[in-house]
């Protein structure tokens, strides 16, 4: 069976998956928690693969995961053009997202993380690459920050497979039609 | 009790209640009908006054519903600076939304409806008017449109109150904190 490409992320009630300041610290619900884990447990049981785009990668690198790399029991592609040295689980690659898919995919594997940030999303979307759309919609409107689907990209129609409820958050799994 | 204001609402999958056109047919899916009646008939039960902006009473008299005025069951109070003979079941107002809420909260009754459009939403978002949010979210990434939350409006945050799936569609329930 092909690998699943899956975008698996959350973004604020008005669409934002950081704030203007690029912090992601409201997905917690700040000073209180959600008690959740946001569906991560389940999906993260098909994927063995995980694609970043640069900045993203080093948010998580430099702010949210200092001592080590959050997602050692995958293997990571983080998109840049800057020449980094691979490490036993991250490969630095500057491919078309495309390109680097439709390999991955031809090779043998679990699903694949479209992890974010915004630029890689909306590259993907645009492509029609994601085959399952997993949304957890945190309840608060941000009223500005960095949106995951831009404008002007083009209409994708989608089906519900599952809903869930996790104190307080809902999870949207939604497939490609 | 104080009558509670309740924003009740379908918005795409990436915040737009009408395509770049104005249109809204993609809620109900265009060709094929979510066999949803978007929770309604619970919403409607408690809810007896409806206020619109003047474009959205436009587009529901001239576009949407040519016969008969869709909610001649609810007293509806239309937002518009156009000089307007009331009818039995409408009121035309030229008056700032927090007043006019102030106003009705003032006197007996159900709940009362934010029905639309994006304006009149975001008026009531900024002055923190709206005690319950109910919205659908409808499976399509629409690419462009009309969006339901405005930038530059403030950080509203919420609680889950409830949530259901139906037919393809996810309805949230929002309390203001």
């Amino acid at each position: 069976m092909k690998r699943k490409v899956i975008l698996y992320i959350s973004q604020s009630l008005d669409g934002f998956i950081a704030d203007s300041k690029g912090n992601v610290d409201w997905i917690l619900g700040n000073n209180e928690n959600y008690d959740s884990d946001y569906g991560y447990e389940t999906f993260i049981k098909d994927i063995d693969t995980v694609i970043l785009g640069a900045n993203t990668y080093k948010q998580i690198k430099n702010e949210l995961s200092l001592d080590k790399w959050v997602y050692e029991d995958l293997q990571s592609y983080v998109l840049t053009n800057e020449k980094i040295k691979d490490s036993i689980n991250i490969k630095y690659v500057n491919m078309n997202i495309k390109k680097l898919i439709n390999k991955l995919q031809q090779e043998k594997g679990k699903n694949i993380w479209i992890c974010g940030g915004a630029n890689l999303v909306n590259q993907c979307v645009k492509e029609n690459l994601i085959d399952e759309y997993q949304i957890t919609t945190v309840p608060v409107i941000l009223g500005s920050g960095i949106r995951l689907f831009e404008e002007n990209n083009k209409k994708v129609r989608l089906e519900l497979k599952d809903t869930k409820e996790e104190n307080g958050l809902i999870i949207g799994i939604y497939a490609k039609r």
